[in-house]
């Protein structure tokens, strides 16, 4: 059994990764560490993991670690950066679920993260993990970079016109609804259920961080860069994300469910929902699925994507699954194919 | 005191209505009308009322009615449209919640509600109830039109934008979410708890009925049609709306606050946030309000608005109050200065 | 390959039967019926189902049915009763996850359910597929009755100590709280998410049909009729029971947490929380566990027995499934032992 | 104008707190302290409050609160033992919403609430403001001690029964549920909407404060001490509390409606609804009332009381206005006779 270790076990992205690898028939969990928690059984912390983990958090250390074929940070931003690199030298497969090695450009990342970099040579070793980019480079990869939630529901919304240059690159609007589980475990008042319960607001929308990282990506699929107004709102939801994308189109003469099949047509993982459809977040509930549909209201020049993913699994733990999954060589569904849950 | 009728109070708007007309110091409710529930208390109906209101639903009767100063419609589509003509000739004054008198257009309405109309007079006489738009209308009028929800959040969000010839009036945005009791109180699959709980989705993406109602008002204020791609979407919560508006700015001269500001000064119900803030639909839970915030996102081309009310209060049945203290001549704000019950 | 058929899979313990069947490695779904769905794909209406179940609706038909080995029904009450007994003759096994064959006693059957019960030597023969308590007998059976969900909870929290004689049995109190897909998928007013959102109500508190299943149960368990008081709860919540259950000590000799262990200690899918616990719902959502935490508070009288479920899974579908594993030799938790999803 | 002060309104029970003071005619708020929040509006920490108060936080003070005539305490419990002796002395009368004078024997407080009591003749002499119990000392005191949310709902549901010697006082059973804003709006984990939300668990089984608190009121009603199982749960939904209230009768010559009208017959806060009703806890949102009813399921001994309250308003907020409104001789509803907010 390949053997895996997972550093920072205790927000909602860990916990979400212990139930698909506690469920993976290929791999062994042997190391969570987590500094607050060093001692608690882990199923005492999430009662719901009782009778599938049996480990006890520990204390991070690397000797432990050293022991795992990978390992994946579940951790806040700022600390894969400075715990990766011996790892590596150590000849570990590591997947940041973290923002540190998603960005190209340290400066920028810099400038976002507000904290100097650390390894800057890894930033740029490292592969973005959108399998539906980035398939074969990651296969190879020893350091993956697990995109963020919004970037990939965006990207994989985005993609097909952007990279076909079906729409204007300049005017692009994503209108992003998301869950609360993506604010994270920690106590704050602001997503107390008293306040992130029986409302809706945007927030950041003066500048978020995922921003850099989506203009990163499909300017890339361009070929140059891309204007893009991203605002993000709170749901009072525990999961998904609905992205709902705004573009101008430019040519005419592309069929747009076609473009669409076309691009992911062996996506295992993307699903082009037929025409007319308006995918709900809950129909990717715990799945590592994204559902895309598009619309073009009243013939007018607005094109309109609707994409949705759920941001724990997708989104971050099984997107991170299946970047190992590559990896490894193992089949890509492995550990991650569950139905949604429905209701 | 004034005597009031509500014809068909059995669904969210007329509960929304009972509960501030009993509160009303000016008025006294004196007959409320629905077929199917003749004959029920309507305590018994909505025990949230008991105590507060003693009436007993009566069977529609023109009789009854004729003894009322004014009579609120929370019927469906297509009703009042057949019964307010001979309370208007009996002097009565009436004030539809429903859509049959929005549209000035005829043919328009035909076409968005399926059927042919049966007091195209009446249409073009009907006074639409925007009081921040045609106030001085209103005070006259024997027949308001009451606006839709998501009408009342999308203009009143880019009136000043567009009445100023500020942005682009070919390529509005209007991204609008919306609590579940926009749906109504009907039995249907779709609005169950189990649902639409825990779930978003977009829906109505190729055409929604409020599209050419906020199009009439928008063209109306700029003198010219305007473009508009309007995308709602069910959120799971009960009460509340929040539109988020994107448009391009023409006219980099203008200071975006100081613009909104003084369009709504003298407005009581209009509230502009300070910059950089970002409203929550639960700050109007219950009230007539409508909150906005204006921003520009790290200086690019794409203003966005933000922009939230009650769709029940100030989207529906508080409005309609509105209307009728200014139709009688009462202060403005008399039954409906409520606070926001938060959380 | 063992062939399936499920009889009226559109509510919600026919998806949940549904998503855990496509999963489930040693079964082939090869039929689905409903009278209403008649020709719609099954991911059509249950669009997570998208690429796990590719079949069709079908019109009820004994014929296609007759190539299953085994046929759930997840139809209304008063379905099973009319169909089964002739798939029984033609030796197909038969699960009924309605209330059909749950009553011992016709006449108490047809009294709580108003209706003539059509086969009554069926209710004599089939057996109660609680494998906690009829293990042995439903490897046997031709015929099935799943329990209850509020029953299922609630006998597996009470049964050690009314079989052991521990507690007064004239004087047992179930105060039991359900999310609200206990009520089903069929549109009504009072499941609406804006009537059973944000509130909380008892029901039925003069009598739930689940009483006489859940004193059946118990009463076979102690040899003797007992007293239940049963009030059940709707929470504003999609999946989940808590049963909270009082009773009078009588037997203090008895350590309580042993008791439940040792009673409880083969089996896969009962879990006593450790002394002090509180089990939340959450813990066991899309999951076949029934976690149980058992207090004396302040030493006094009264035990209060903490029972949790997901009413979906143990509490409907995955307790079918489990009851099909062992009626067909296979492992007991092939297909169900997923992880709870948390949060 | 009376004048008003609030010290610690930055918590839920602040918030209302001020939403009806703000709303309540014959009062004006003149200072609102918080350590933490000093020079703050309080429009801005809360924006619901935007045009209705205009105060900013002022460090605590006693100069300013001296030109108070009453002053209320929204703050953690141990607080008004330290401050309100200086403020008494000043001739201030004094509201406590917290718990530290709810108990009369100092010693039970403080092993219940872990801390030493400073101002134990205060303890002594505060009237228990339940007005439904304590009215005529209410009007003439000095200091009250406002109720607990759990024991205004249990003790109101309970008190006919124990006062008449109606059921077995050694076996009361109080089935609790509230929601999640009970917790108040301190950041933790446990309250996160992620946390709390679609789920639903008991906690403090084996003891909560609240316990002495309702079991000193019913011993005081009947005249010896009672016998009470306690059991809160954790609902996910904002406000609401549901007492579902078990005991033996004992007396079967009492009709028990008859009872509890009578007894509730001049309460303008108490509703004692027809036979067979199961209360919502959204019938009584944002309001003053408790609603009652009263079953005894199949003719047996149990009779069980459902009674509900909005935990922020009867329990906390409004029945301080309440106790404030007899204090001062004003008319009992005045300020708090809103309808409920459904949906």
């Amino acid at each position: 059994m390949i053997q895996i270790g997972v550093v920072g076990g205790t927000g909602y992205t860990g916990i979400e990764l212990l139930r698909l690898l506690a469920g993976h028939p290929e791999v062994s969990l042997s190391v969570i560490t987590s500094r607050s928690e060093a001692g608690t059984a882990v199923a005492d912390l999430f009662p719901s993991l009782r009778g599938h983990v049996d480990l006890v958090f520990s204390a991070p250390d690397r000797d432990a670690l050293s022991t795992c074929d990978v390992v994946f940070f579940a951790t806040p931003n700022g600390t894969a950066m400075n715990t990766a690199p011996d790892l590596l030298k150590a000849g570990i497969r590591v997947i940041d679920l973290a923002a540190d090695f998603r960005l190209k450009d340290v400066r920028v990342w810099e400038e976002w993260y507000g904290m100097p970099h650390a390894a800057p040579e890894l930033a740029e070793e490292a592969v973005y993990g959108l399998p539906e980019v980035n398939r074969a480079a990651i296969r190879d990869a020893r350091l993956v970079a697990n995109p963020g939630c919004y970037p990939t529901a965006v990207q994989l919304g985005f993609l097909p016109l952007v990279t076909e240059g079906v729409v204007d690159p300049d005017r692009l609007i994503a209108d992003a609804k998301s869950g609360v589980s993506g604010a994270g475990r920690k106590a704050s008042t602001g997503t107390l259920l008293c306040e992130a319960g029986e409302s809706l607001k945007a927030y950041a929308v003066p500048g978020h961080r995922h921003l850099p990282e989506i203009v990163q990506g499909l300017g890339a699929a361009c070929g140059h860069p891309v204007g893009l107004t991203f605002v993000p709102h709170l749901v009072p939801m525990i999961r998904g994300i609905h992205a709902t994308l705004y573009a101008s189109i430019r040519d005419e003469s592309v069929n747009l469910r076609e473009l669409y099949e076309s691009r992911y047509q062996h996506e295992p993982f993307v699903d082009i929902l037929p025409a007319g459809s308006h995918p709900e977040t809950r129909s990717v509930k715990g799945t590592n699925i994204c559902r895309i549909a598009i619309h073009r209201p009243r013939g007018a020049a607005t094109i309109v994507v609707l994409s949705v993913i759920d941001n724990l699994t997708k989104g971050a733990a099984a997107q991170a699954v299946q970047n190992m999954n590559i990896m490894l060589g193992l089949r890509e569904e492995t550990g991650i194919d569950q139905v949604a849950l429905v209701p």
